[in-house]
This record gives C-alpha cells, structure tokens and sequence, in this order.
C-alpha cells in the first residue's frame, strides 16, 4: 500500500495578506476575471484589497458576481463567456465554496472550451487559467484543492469537477473576512471543516501527513466549540478557524471525502439543507459505523478533538447543530440508494453497505 | 506580518513505492540522469528499482555516480557534462543529501547553462530540468526543499543555491532503504531532521502549517531516541524517521535553518564533523539561548519531543552523540564571526549576537 501527498497550492497566511502579498499575482496575467458572488466579497472588504493589489501590479480586471450558492452549469458558463469577452488570462475567486468552485470551473472551461455536456466527464486537457482563490468563509478548503463541485441535474446530486489543473496556485487565507458572516453561515462552514478532516482520517487514502493536518485541524475546530455555539469568536479564533479549514482543503485534496458528504449532497439537493450542517448531521453515525472495524483510528480522532466517545463529540455538535429536521423512511431509503453510488463509498476505509447507509440516515435525522 | 507556506513536490509514501507508482516518473521526459553516491544507491535496492521503473516507462537512461558527500561545484559540473553528453532531460536523485543536492544543481545548470563562477549569484533563469528524488537516508528533507547546498571553497562554508526550480517533481519515501545504512549515519542524519524540525519552530518564517509538521516530525523522532540509541530500528520505525526527516524538509522549505546550522556549517567546513552530528552538538545551547526570550515557544517545542526541559532534551541528545569533540577558544570565535554573516542568523526569531554565538559554540563543545 502507498500513499500521496500533493497540495501545489502557495499558502499566504495573515490579517492583511492579500494587500502585503498582493504582488505575488503579478506574474499570473494581464486581465483577471474576479469572480463573486453577490455580495459577501465586496462587503468583507476582500474586493477592494484584490482590486487594488491588482491596480498596483499593473493589472486589469472585470467583475463576474454571477456566481450562485451550489453552483450550477449555467452560472459558470455564463463566467465563461465574459472571461472571453473582456479577454481575461487569469481568474481571481473570493467568497466562499460557491465562487471559488465556479471560478476553478470557468478557469478550466474557459482554457480549453470544453462544452457543456462534456464537463462532467472527467476527461480534460492539459491546460487551465491560473487561478488564485481568496476565501470569506472557513469551510469548504476549495482554495486548495483541485475540485470543483457543482450542481448536476443530470444526476441529481453535486458532482466534482477532479483535476491537478484545478489547484489554485495562490490562497491568501485572512480570517478577518469571515468576521461579518452571519452565525448560521458560521457555524455551518466550521462544521464543513471539521468533516472534511474526520472524514479524511476515515478514508483509505489517508496517509501520515494528511493523518497531521486532519488531527491539527479538528484541533483547532474544537477548541472554537465554545465560541462557535455563543457566537463569541475572537478575532484570533477566526484566523484558527480559517487556517483549520484550508488544514481540511489539504486533507481532502489527499484522501477525498467519504460517507458522510456522500450521503449529505442527497440533503443538499433534495431538502435544501446547507452542505456543512449536512454532513455534520450525519458525522456521528458515520464514526460509529467504523467504531466497531477500525476502533484504535476512531479513538485517534476523538482524541484530537478533546473527545473519549462518538456520543460526547455528537453533544458538541448538537450544540451547534440545534433543532435536526427529520426523514421519512422513504427518504432515507432514497438517499442511501444514491450515496452507495458515489466514488466516496468506495474511498471509505471501512465501506458501508447500502443497507448502512439507511441506517445512518435514519439514524442521524 | 503575513506567512507562507509552499511544497509543490509530489510526495509518495510507502514500502515498495518506487515500483508501485513507478509510473508517476512517465510524463517527465525520454532519458534520465540517475545520479548517485558511490555505493548506497546499488547496495540498498533502489537503483534497480529505479532502473525497472524507467525501462517500464519506456525511458532510457544513464547513471553518473560521481555525487561527493559535502558536494563540490567540481562533481556538479561532472554531472552537468555528462546530462548533455547522453541528452538527459530529467534527472532522478538516489541517495543521501549530498547525491539528492548534487543533482538539484545539475538540473539547475544543465536546464540554463550557469558558468561556474555564477553558480552561487542567486540570479538563475526560468528553468531546470524535472527533478526526482529518492532518499536512502532520513536526515536532509532534500526531497521536498527548493535548496542546494553545495560546498563553497570561496566562502569557506557550505551555501545554498535557492529557487523554486529546486523542488522535485516527486519525491519517493520508502523507509526499508535505510536499513543497511551504518548506526552512526542513521543516528547523525536522524539528528540533522530532528535539527530541522527544532530550527524550523525557531525561525520568523514559521507559521501555523509548519509549526503543525515540524511537531509532527519532532515527535516521531523523539519516539525513536531509545531504538536509535539501542540500534534496533524497526521497520515501521524506519518508515516513521523517513516520513520525519520529509516533514522537517517541509519545514525549512518554509523557514530556512537558523542558528544551528549557521554554526554547524564551520564545524562540517574545518573540523570535518558529520553535518546532521555538528547541529546536534549545538541545537540545545539554541533552545536555552531562545528560552528567555521566547519561553512558551521552547516549551511547545519541547512539549512535542516529550520533554519538560532543554537539559532533559539535552540528555537525550547526548546519548546519541556520545563523546564530544571540543573547539579552542579560536575556532569558537572564528566560527561565530563566520555564522554571523549568514542568512540562516537572519531569520532566527530571537537574533543572536555574534558574542552570543560564540557562547553558544563554546557552551556546546
């Protein structure tokens, strides 16, 4: 058995990095496409330090702000035809999962005018616009990794766009953007984190080093527990919380995501239920499913999170999570049957049945 | 004050990987130049492995066994002659530090043609040829640095070619091939990763994705103090002190080396002591010169090594290093004037004096 580890991304850490570092999108083109979406980036005050970094490398730059929540094929087309319009050679994302998942598509598409009904097929050339990636919220770890997840009505679920292309070459990670998020969002985002790190420990890609990010960054979610639930971040928690979700970005550009996004993208597209607090519904039964094959790893996770058992870990998350919705049998029935399908059962260390995948949602919901 | 951090190197992890992943060396080009020390490389396996792996590919290739410990410009520019004579566009490293940085250079050189007395200038163009590396030790992080750290006759010391074009396409870690290394060279490269891990956390480039690996690294190594010191090195260890060494290469990829290695580097130059063994004699005079300064770093650092001292460290250290040679009071003042001018003393987050160096050095031997 060998294992990978490749996260080509250049990290660029701090409050006020993009306007220290900002000459480092210097040599990445001449005219950036800076996609958005409709409000987030201009109101944290990213758009206007992008703007004049770029202004200040000599650059010019069109604003695409069509980027919309659980991205669609359409919207990132319609990013496409501006980027030849105004002839960018170069896309710059802020926002959250949304944009930066559109922008990594647009950068993708627009290099090698892939058509619609082809985009999903996994078969790309060699080439994409480079592509620097600015998040305002601490979730999703998009700025490094080299997915992108979109919305397929085809099949009914998120579907990823997976290539090396998609890498950002540049993440400026500054938690000082999250800071007028609204708690929901909050929480929600730091639940998609703290997934992404447990699942990946879970996944049979794991290996040692994505094993240290995952731990320092269920580490770091944890310790924010407290202040997450009462709304009291600090200033310093939120750089934590940034850099734990760009930790999960890492994680999951190794070992992918396993069954609890499986199950969850099902609640995403069917009940509307935001993609972090989905797989924060599920994250418990998923642990406990495993408890019983692989104990000693389970234990590990739990260790990192300051946790002896999967019940006191799900207390913290219920805290978090509030009030759960709940599903009919028939439901569940449904979602199991779609998540058995997905490529990250199939990554899942110890790999439930479609029978376990039932039992987890009826479990958790 | 922004951070970052940035390793673009491909690295694949496990016992047999260089001929499970073999594969992966496919796109880099048709003839390789397979540089290596005079024996190692043959006698611990890889060189066949690497060579059926190649011949898998379809590639052809030639070995230049030409690399020197402590490499000279002389047997970089060997090597560079024979990459054009047998029209090498890539190169694959097989060894310790000193074949991995010898064939570092040779890409760099080959790919632009750097006279000589340029070589060290820091002014290089946009290329090298693509780099593979295989360690056969556990000690440089060679595989995953943008360093090349070459003997200067010149300056008296060993200096660093720095670039980007430095980092390996890929890097193969497989901890069986350092089961046939000499006790001594394991313990002294052991200590050069620890070093790196320690200096690392000790450097004002650190940052939270370091500090993250570098405590993974100490603790690992600091696991196998006993088995070092004993000689019984398990192969699970064995695998452990590789991923470690790798995660201290991550390290300084981000923060260079500070103190200890600006010191270390007279002892290798005039004394001739072992590099890895010349940080070790002086790392812990480091952490106590730090320890007023910055006490709740040393104590984290410390923390991850499972000590509650730099003296308990220090006797862990010593049991290692076993009788000390000693310095006159002149060569301890002639090495701190020469430290002092490096950029290793530049980055060090509490900045010594050159008196505090030579306390250090003479505190230490």
């Amino acid at each position: 058995m060998t294992g990978q580890f490749y996260v080509p991304t250049k990290i660029v850490t701090g409050t006020g990095c993009v306007s220290a570092q900002g000459g480092l999108m210097a040599p990445l083109g001449t005219h950036a496409l800076v996609v958005t979406g409709a409000r987030s980036a201009n109101a944290c005050g990213a758009l206007d330090h992008v703007t004049a970094a770029l202004t200040a490398n000599g650059q010019s730059f069109t604003v695409f702000d069509g980027a919309l929540p659980n991205p669609t094929v359409e919207s990132v087309y319609g990013g496409v035809a501006l980027a030849g319009e105004c002839g960018a050679d170069f896309v710059v994302a802020i926002g959250g999962g949304s944009p930066m998942d559109t922008a990594k598509a647009i950068a993708l598409v627009a290099a090698q005018g892939i058509p619609k009904e082809a985009l999903f097929s996994g078969k790309y050339g060699d080439r994409a616009l480079p592509l620097v990636c600015i998040p305002t919220t601490s979730g999703t770890g998009s700025e490094v990794t080299q997915y992108s997840i979109l919305t397929n009505d085809t099949a009914k679920t998120k579907t990823s766009l997976a290539t090396p292309l998609l890498f950002p070459r540049i993440a400026y990670l500054d938690g000082a953007y999250t800071a007028g998020l609204p708690h929901r969002v909050t929480v929600n985002t730091a639940i998609d984190a703290f997934s992404h790190c447990a699942e990946g420990m879970l996944s049979n890609l794991s290996g040692e080093i994505s094993d240290a990010l995952a731990k320092e960054g269920l580490r770091r979610i944890s310790d924010c527990f407290d202040a997450l639930a009462e709304d009291s971040l600090t200033p310093k928690q939120r750089d934590s919380l940034m850099l734990a979700s760009t930790l999960g970005g890492m994680v999951i550009a190794v070992t992918g995501t396993t069954a609890a996004h499986a199950m969850g993208y099902s609640l995403t597209y069917f009940r509307h239920i935001e993609h972090g607090r989905a797989n924060g519904l599920l994250l418990v039964a998923f642990l406990k499913f495993c408890e019983g094959t692989i104990p000693e790893r389970i234990a590990e996770l739990l260790t990192a999170c300051g946790c002896s058992t999967p019940d006191e870990l799900g207390a913290a998350l219920d805290r978090l999570l509030g009030e759960k919705e709940s599903l009919t049998d028939q439901e569940a029935d449904h979602f199991a049957s779609l998540a058995i399908r997905t490529g990250n059962i199939a990554k899942c260390l110890v790999r439930p049945t479609e029978a376990d995948l039932r039992a987890m949602l009826r479990q958790s919901l």
